[in-house]
């Protein structure tokens, strides 16, 4: 806890993503001569945000302080926590500090990114501090669905502020030790400030089952389908699952392929680093596939979440070049859907099982995040004075903040904040204090930034109605209609139904322009609004529907 | 089972939704003299149906074969089994035949539609037989998490053939008696030879609970919290669920309100025929909420699926005219999100939360549906001689079969069916024979049928990337360019970054005119392709993107 008779300087914690987009986590902690920053990860679009590809934060703020900044430290190497750094990256050169998986995933993204040997970065161990600034971070081994993953124990001036990142408390971990709860017990009993905690589980009571239980599953699933191929999609980045499906490969003598470009990327750096065992004669290219029987193979894919675009879904509309799924082919989805990809992780079983593949998706997955008793265990090691939820979404950080209040945190030390918020530390005691620019930036495509809130009210309407562009040209000069109106529609009814239609919006567009005379057509805007509201009520009217309408004045010179 | 000796005509098995669009109930049954229909459902629009409001079954081969038609048997009341049924009865009169409050719901949906009074209707009680035709359906009571729900002994030509309809096995239910085990196994014992049955949760292993267990659910929730308004959303149609919250209201001296269009609308009915027992003095307007204090009030509402339009996504959004969500509010969820709708009940429960409401969504809601457990009773009391898994997604038909399998039934006495499909029953065997038009239908506003792919494939891109629309005048003789190039778009960049695209996009097709001479642009489908693949791939190359791109030539003549 904070010694209050030295004053130290303030202490402020700014998470920049966070509740307005779950996923983009990013945390900055500052005093008033550093900036170190937790994490920097990206989010991918939610329904609405119709034609964005990826979603990154607003670093305006970090913009403004570069000066300050020391450096980034990233607690585990999936993407909703690495995600945005080369976008950052390319803004603000700022060191990265991670340990060696972590860093292995951040290398691959640079050198997609062209920013590998431009940027510093140290890999670091666990139980190793290093100081970045007036700050001092400590790595703390804990338990997640990827290896290497970190809390973090930052010393400020305030005193011991703990990060957890995302973990789970595994007392047999598949890949390495249980998270480390000694020392967490030995920081407690020091004292910590602030404790920020993993709230994806919440909302879940009891304990989460260890990885290694999966282990167990996998080898029912073998050993009764001796006979079939089995396919297997899960996250990419588990690769402690991945080595389960490998044990079990080498166990029933099959030839292993791996499929998918974000699940071959992972287990390439995974094997390089040491963090995937393979034993010899296991792994083959999925060219390979074709020269061995359906029970000497196991095929590890990407497309646990029904994503259209990846390997397995491509296999089940038949779009894929290189496996065709036949009747008899097991397929295990070793996952869960994600809130929001629940349908379309049921289409394509559906798909896989109207091919007669048989299709195994329950008890096949634990997952990566602490249920309550973890959270509560954590309390009782770390007792920190105050609670800062983190990683979930609003339900989660309010059932969160229940668990802590129930450990003996008083309600008012529990702070539920939202992307931008500053909590700031002085004398030992947390306070709201304003809020900085902060947020969400769509990516689409190539553009960063110019995708906003008109442009994805445009795509809504559009998606819903369709459009139609009313064209009225008239002489430059004497301002006299020099062509009929001509509409165009997309999107709207079907083109053999549309005649009737068209055919009326033309003469109430040629009614609108005709309640002006030649002079006052130099009001284009206000003949392109009567256009605009007599063909919206017309088709309202007439069909319930509202496309986007968008009256054109060209004027023509002959 | 049928006599072989009598050589009885054909009995044909055809679903005219089913499979390919889920909740679009409609199965005919027929034979050489008659035609009977059992339930009439609609759907709801996948996400890929942009813009769709309701699905609805095409009907082509009922309107081909109407002489045929004698009725239509409707198991219960939910809107995946009546809701086309106003569509249906404007192309076809057809006499309809239905349990008391499953009368009352469809007869609600006639009177929207103005068809109240055009139609014949009949309501049955349980055990009786009607005939139609040369088949004779017998009404047996099941349970539902709607009252009133049958399931139909249908005797054909080749013997007796059973459709449960959507149901469970619920010893205690609420209203009314336990499924008719007693009956089904009768008619076991006289031989059924086919048994049409729910696949909805066939997945689950196990039994489904009993709706009265959720009144334990509901007493715990008033009991401790007994100082708060209390909010509960549940399913407009689940009048069982809508008379626990009133007995609990009555026992705890609450007032109850009921919001939402569906839900008075369902409240209404089932209270005018008896379904639904409300103490007085219990239920008052939305309108006198104000009059009482929160520990006075419940409040029931729709929009427990997160419905964007439902009270309480109005509620949540503070877009409710007449509800306002304060710190204390206790919300429940007696629901679990319908697959799809996860990630708008989460945004609901987020935002309530945020207004400081104490939201319980967990082990407040049991399912209407027959568990595995439950299936298997059913086939051990009836012992079909075929089995036609029904009412679900593929994957569910498919671990019906194993269920079916598992109880008996050959493998190859199991059908699996998609729209469309005969499945013919001749001297007592069945076969696959042929299929007929099936499938669905859209419907957008008030349009039937006139949005199809085309349409939809064109609002896919449309809301992916927007659209630019490129308009070329030329004078009708001449064909010399009269005004320059107009670029138009939507829902593709911001404005203020579209300038120097826009421009861009002009010079380009500006080169593409001053490839044709005046002579050669008569050709304008060739000026339009070539101008639609170079900004095409222009935009690909420098943005990554593809919106709608629509070239359109006008010809002036001044």
């Amino acid at each position: 806890m904070a010694k209050k008779e030295k004053v130290p300087g303030k202490v402020k914690i700014i998470p920049l993503g966070g509740l307005e987009q779950i996923g983009m986590n990013i945390t900055v902690f500052e005093d008033d001569d550093s900036i170190i920053i937790v994490d920097c990860g990206l989010s991918f679009p939610d329904d609405e945000m119709l034609g964005v590809d990826i979603v990154i934060p607003n670093i305006n703020y970090l913009k403004k302080n570069k000066d300050k900044i020391k450096g980034m430290v990233i607690t585990h190497g999936h993407e909703d926590h690495i995600g945005a750094i080369p976008y950052v990256l390319k803004e603000i050169n700022i060191p990265i500090y991670a340990t060696k998986l972590t860093m292995g995933l951040i290398d691959s993204k640079l050198e997609e990114h062209g920013l590998l040997g431009k940027v510093k970065r140290k890999v670091i161990s666990y139980g190793q501090t290093i100081n970045l600034g007036t700050f001092k971070v400590e790595f703390i081994r804990t338990n997640h669905s990827i290896a290497d993953a970190a809390a973090f124990a930052i010393y400020t001036r305030q005193g011991i502020i703990i990060h957890t990142g995302d973990f789970k408390v595994d007392y047999t971990p598949v890949y390495g030790e249980p998270i480390d709860l000694q020392r967490l017990g030995e920081l407690g009993k020091k004292g910590v400030l602030a404790l920020l905690m993993d709230s994806t589980n919440a909302i879940k009571p009891g304990f989460t089952m260890s990885e290694s239980t999966i282990g167990k599953v996998f080898d029912n699933i073998f050993n009764e389908n001796r006979k079939s191929r089995i396919i297997i999609a899960t996250f990419a980045s588990n690769v402690d699952r991945v080595q389960q499906i490998i044990n079990m490969a080498a166990k029933y003598g099959r030839k292993l392929a791996v499929d998918g470009r974000s699940m071959v990327k992972t287990v390439e750096v995974a094997m390089k680093l040491g963090y995937l065992s393979v034993p010899d004669n296991t792994l083959i290219d999925i060219e390979e596939m074709k020269n061995y029987s359906d029970e000497q193979m196991v095929l590890i894919t990407t497309g646990s979440q029904g994503e259209s675009s990846a390997a397995l879904a491509r296999m089940a509309a038949s779009l894929h070049r290189k496996v065709v799924i036949n009747p008899g082919d097991v397929v295990v989805f070793s996952s869960t859907p994600i809130p929001g990809n629940e349908k379309s992780v049921s289409n394509v079983i559906n798909e896989l099982a109207m091919k007669g593949a048989k299709v195994i998706f329950q008890d096949t997955h634990v997952s990566g995040h602490a249920c309550q008793e973890e959270l509560k265990l954590i309390y009782t090691l770390v007792k920190p004075k105050y609670a800062i939820p983190v990683h979930g979404e609003f339900r989660h950080l309010i059932a969160h903040k229940e668990v802590a209040v129930s450990m003996g945190i008083p309600k008012d030390n529990v702070y539920i904040i939202n992307s931008g918020d500053v909590v700031e530390f002085d004398e030992g005691e947390a306070k709201l204090s304003g809020s900085v620019e902060a947020g969400a930036v769509y990516v689409d495509g190539l553009g960063v930034g110019d995708v906003g809130n008109v442009v994805l009210r445009d795509r809504q309407q559009l998606s819903e109605g369709g459009m139609m562009v009313i064209i009225m040209v008239f002489d430059e000069v004497t301002k006299e209609l020099v062509a009929m109106p001509e509409i165009i529609s997309r999107g709207f009814i079907y083109t053999k139904e549309a005649g009737m239609i068209i055919d009326e919006c033309t003469n109430i567009t040629m009614e609108c322009i005709e309640k002006f005379d030649n002079d006052s057509r130099r009001e284009k805007n206000r003949i392109k609004n009567l256009v605009k509201e007599n063909i919206g009520q017309y088709l309202w009217k007439n069909l319930k529907r509202s496309p986007l309408i968008i009256p054109v004045i060209i004027e023509a010179g002959v």
